[in-house]
Parts: C-alpha cells; sequence; structure tokens
C-alpha cells in the first residue's frame, strides 16, 4: 500500500486551556491526511470526485488513541496509508509520530472507515454508498518509493 | 448512573461542501457534553479542577460512529452517562438522537475514555493521572430523575 | 429592524493556552447569529436559501472588537440586527455581553458585511451577488415585540 | 518591517455547504501567521512567551476583507508584517495571495491589532497589557533578506 507523508505543526489556536492539543484537532487532520494519501496516490481528491461523481468519503466510524500530548509549536509526522479495501468502504490508519531526543514516537494513532458516497439515485441530495472503482483500490495499493 | 442531555443544533459552519456535518465537529460536541454531564451531576468543571487541583480530564481513545448524517438547521439530542470507572480513568457513552417523523433514531454514538490528570509532581507542566475522587464517582453514580 | 438574540455558552475546546476564548471562534459564533437572526425574522435560512435559489451569504468584510475576555463556563448574550441594506449586501451588528455583577458589559461587537449570493449565470459553479428580495428586507426591518 | 511567508492549503474541512472556506478558519490562520512571523523574526513565540513572562498576544480589534473565495485544494501564499508599534499593542497586517494565470491576487486581508500581555500584577489568573520591549521590537523591524 502506498504510505503518504504530511507535516502538522500545532499552532497556538489548535490548543486548549491545558496547553495541549484540542483532540478533535487530530481527527480534523486525519480528513486533512486522507485528502494527502490520494494526491501521494496521484489523485487529487477534488479532481477525483468530479471525474467519477463521488460527493465525498465520509467517515461511518473511527478510533482513535491518544498516547503522548503535543503543544504549541511541536511537530508531528504523520503517516497515513490504507489496510483494507471492502466493497464500498475502506479502512485508512493514520498515525502521528513525535521526535523526541534520538527516537521517534507514536503520539496519535486513528482507525477510519469510509466510504465512497455518490448521490444517491432515488434523492440525489442524499448520499449513497457506491463500490470502489477498481483503478482507485490499484492506485492506493501500488508501492511507489 | 446520571444521564444528562444537550440539545445539539448544527450550524452552517459545522458542516462540509458534501453538505454534511464535518465529523471532528461530532467528537468537539462530545467535550461539550462531558462538560454538561459533570455540570449534570452538581460539579461544574471549572469549579470542579480548581478545588481538586485537576488540569483537565484528557482523552485516552475514543471510537465513534456516525450512522446518520446531519445537515445545516438539524436539532440533535445528545444524551451522555459514564459507562465504567476505573483507578484514574473513566469511560463515557455519548449518544445523538435525531428525531424521525415519529421515532428518534441513533445517529451518532461515541465511547470516549478519559484520564483525571493532575500536575505531575515531577514536572509540574506535565500532566500526570491520578485516582479519581469518590465523591467525584458517587455524584456521577447518583440516578437522579 | 428585528433584534435575536442568542445565548452563547463559552466550552473549553474554544479556549486556548491563555485560558480565553480563541478569538476566531466568536467570528464563528457571529455566522451562527445570522442564521439566528434570519430565523427570528421568520425565514430560517435553509429553506430561505431553497426557495430564493441563493447559495449562502459570504462575508466581504467583518470588523470585530474584543473588549473584554470570556473564559471556560462563561455566557454570552448575543444581540443581532441589520444596520444597513444596500443593493445586493447588507450589514449586520452582532454584541455579545456579559453578565457583570448588576450590570451587563460589551464584550465583543462585530459588523459584517454580506452579500446575498446565487449562482453565477455564465458559471453556475461559481456566486454572484443578487439583489435583496423586497420581502426579505421588510421581514428583517419589521420590529416585532 | 520583516515580512513573513506562509502557504496556506485549503482542505475540505476548512470549507462550507457553499464549497468556499468558512471565513472564520481564515481568522485561524492570521494567527498561525503571527506566529511565523515572531519565528522569521528569530523568535519562536512558545521560548518568547516564557523569556519575557508574557500570557498572549491577544486581538483587540480585527478587520478583515474577503476579496475572492477559495476553494478545497486551493493554495494561498500569506504575507505578514507589522505595520506600527505603539506602546503596549502592535498592528499587524496579513495578506492572503491567490495565483491566478500569470499573476497573484489579493484574495484576504485582514489587520490585527494585538496587545503584549503578562500576568495581572493584582490578579495572576489575568491579563494586563505590558510595554512592549525594545527588542521585540528591533527584531521584528529589521529587514532581513
Amino acid at each position: 500500500m502506498i504510505v503518504s507523508h504530511k507535516r502538522l505543526l500545532v499552532e497556538w489556536g489548535d490548543c486548549d486551556p491545558a496547553g495541549i492539543v484540542f483532540y478533535p484537532q487530530y481527527l480534523k487532520w486525519f480528513d486533512d491526511c486522507t485528502t494527502a494519501l490520494f494526491l501521494a496516490a496521484g489523485m487529487p481528491i477534488q479532481d477525483l470526485f468530479k471525474s467519477y461523481g463521488v460527493i465525498g468519503v465520509p467517515l461511518v466510524d473511527v478510533k482513535a488513541r491518544f498516547i503522548v500530548p503535543s503543544s504549541f509549536g511541536d511537530e508531528l509526522q504523520a503517516d497515513s496509508t490504507v489496510l483494507e479495501f471492502r466493497r464500498s468502504s475502506f479502512v485508512l490508519r493514520h498515525q502521528y509520530f513525535k521526535e523526541h531526543i534520538q527516537s521517534r514516537v507514536l503520539a496519535v494513532e486513528g482507525i477510519e472507515t469510509r466510504v465512497w458516497a455518490g448521490p444517491d439515485p432515488q434523492d440525489p441530495k442524499k448520499m449513497k454508498s457506491c463500490p470502489l472503482p477498481p483503478d482507485v483500490i490499484a492506485r492506493l495499493s501500488e508501492n511507489r518509493p
């Protein structure tokens, strides 16, 4: 599988009164990292959605572990990859690493299940899951150095 | 256990280009609902933290399921409760319901594990988990109509 | 002019490491208050947009003064009203008040210029300002107790 | 004056149901750009605050113009600089430019007045404006290529 990378910089406004990242922000970054993964696979989401008539890749469920807190000015290195393809959904993993002395530690890990969703033929204002196109699967799978 | 209730109104800015709630917002509301639960149990968090020398109740992990999407103008009814107390952490469940014709449907469910965290005696700028005070447990447990 | 009211509760996640509301949140609430104003005038935005073929009421400019800071647990009372109608835009004022002993103090004031925007006939994916419908002006103007 | 630069990438979650950046996000980026300006001047804010006993640089007022909308996938180039130093406050300008064919257009402009704020000697939980240190002024002023 392709693994995409994104550098995350913790800004002042990302942190709460305890001085650490307010956790929904980590989930916001999962979304940004999903965009980065599709881009790394050669499929900018904004073009991809148009060409496949897709409205989005909404979340069905998410699990996240917050292992090491981060504060204003910290940098995180995000690695994102698909773990599994299903018929009309796929499972992603996002890992945020923090440089710590001579090692890097896993600070946050998230597992997302997302649906490939187009307009519902019965009611175009609603979304409906669609089968994942084979070439989207192929591009996210191929291991490019 | 006490179950607290909160009404959530989906605002324009809570939604994404697909017209549905951008999912980190649901997690932001989990946090607001946790505050509401402590308040319903007679312990406003801002006072509670001061009186116990607690910095916050940071998340260790979260699981969420997004069952029914919501859009601008929708209302959600949130129910929040503690599922389990551990030594220095506790597990919360948040459920968001949506009125639908004559029934209410579960739209979002989240399970959070949070830590009762005070300043680390070794380094007061860091946080360290502390045992949950018995009277905090008692107040969150008692079933008040 | 109609003046709408909205109660704002400062949540933990609305605040920054200095323990005060992170100021973009005040602007997010301006938007929520604009929605509340249209609702108070009998025009829920989600229906209004559909019936007039409007995409939104995007901001052209905003000015805000942050007079008194607010913290976790504080309550603000928001008053919103239109100050002026122009051909295809309108100027709104939002004021957030804070109860303080026996008086209420102005904590935040914002002045927004918003455009009444529909799809651009030349390129329906873009937005174009349109003349404000007279009955929208009438409803926002009428003074209902 | 030093002018700092920051690249802003418009993410899916930064946009609203009209498909354009939800405007408080522009203000959030003003804050991030202020951090970047201090860093470009050789003063990382997190260190600077500690060494000067400063709690933050809260906003007193902000003015912003939203000239050209941006959408998911767009890139903005931000230029930030101080326009004026006062006794205990300073005025910043942030400009976001968008590449457009062979020119770059000004998409957003913001003018912020921020206060240099330390703990109030009367009540250390509150903030109080303090005179701007001369060397902070010097570093933000010097023109380094």
